[in-house]
């Protein structure tokens, strides 16, 4: 008999299990609850799908993804310009954004720095990170970097590559998360924050 | 300035989101990835999801989901159209046809009878199975509703329904699961099992 029928949903099953955070499990379930509402949300969501894919690109400056390109961060002039927050990914953009109280701009290395991975500068756009600071309008440099051995090792690498003389450059300050307990608290973010106390 | 970038990505995390097992975060991981893989994962997602929609539709006869109609199942001839197994969801149908041990053929209600959630045995694909075990072929109907309240009552109410002198209706054996250590086994669970001990 033709096994034709298995391979359509089996394969849709198979590329959503593969989807971050996901397994076969739970790609069948979404499968199902997608064909048993097919006109509420599986319609809604290939529309969406074929907007943000035929809409949303890299921005040239920045990296941000976005429908405008220079991104709505970069061509926001009530942004400053003065301020590059350097972030690993296009995710820790959204995550500072969401705090909303950052209004300096940002630049997306695209990854970090990795001698396992076999990761150089030239894939992570760090040489464009280095011509944005050299026309004179950027003044500071915060590297949000992650707080792990690779990130920290990419945030020293592009502090090198920089013009510290006239640059400030900063990093997220580490410590004790706010509203954890210490018992919960790993020893190496318990001794950082011992040794970074700040009197009251 | 213009705010209809965020839009476009954000109506489609909130879609994501809204899955069966999902939520913003896992939503946000989803279509970052999509994004940052438009060509190997997101343009395959969407040529499925089109396939998917366009091709598969509930069966006439038994209620699966196929793009075959009647489904493959039911229009399979080595099956064994004397059995039909009751199930409450195509995700119920599609588990024991993952165990692939099972030859019948199914009828899926698509629910429970519930009075808190007001579904009727009209609602539920009841008359359907009623007709379908006149005409002398069936012999045999399997209970597979959930071993709940509201599915040990759907079972029971859909045997008052059956000419029982002519059918053979049976249910799933309930136990102790392969496997289990009867520690982490419920009391109702392990009271059922053994009052249903056998002679070894």
């Amino acid at each position: 008999m033709p096994q034709h029928h298995i391979t359509v949903i089996d394969t849709l099953i198979q590329t959503i299990s593969r989807l971050p955070g996901l397994g076969p499990r739970s790609a069948r379930r979404i499968v199902l609850h997608l064909l048993q509402k097919k006109d509420v949300v599986m319609q809604p969501l290939m529309e969406q799908l074929g907007a943000v894919a035929e809409q949303v690109q890299p921005c040239k400056i920045c990296g941000n993804l976005d429908v405008l390109d220079p991104c709505s961060v970069c061509s926001n002039p009530s942004r400053d310009h003065s301020t590059i927050c350097v972030v690993e990914d296009v995710s820790d953009l959204w995550a500072v954004e969401r705090m909303g109280m950052y209004r300096g701009v940002y630049h997306v290395l695209g990854g970090v720095l990795s001698a396992i991975d076999g990761v150089t500068p030239e894939q992570l756009r760090i040489p464009a990170l280095v011509e944005r600071t050299k026309d004179g309008t950027v003044l500071e440099i915060i590297m949000a970097t992650s707080a792990t051995a690779d990130g920290q090792t990419t945030a020293h690498y592009i502090t090198d590559q920089l013009d510290t003389t006239r640059l400030k450059i900063t990093r997220l300050a580490q410590g004790i998360p706010i509203g954890s307990e210490l018992d919960y608290i790993d020893d190496n973010t318990l001794s950082a924050a011992l040794q970074a106390r700040l009197s009251i």
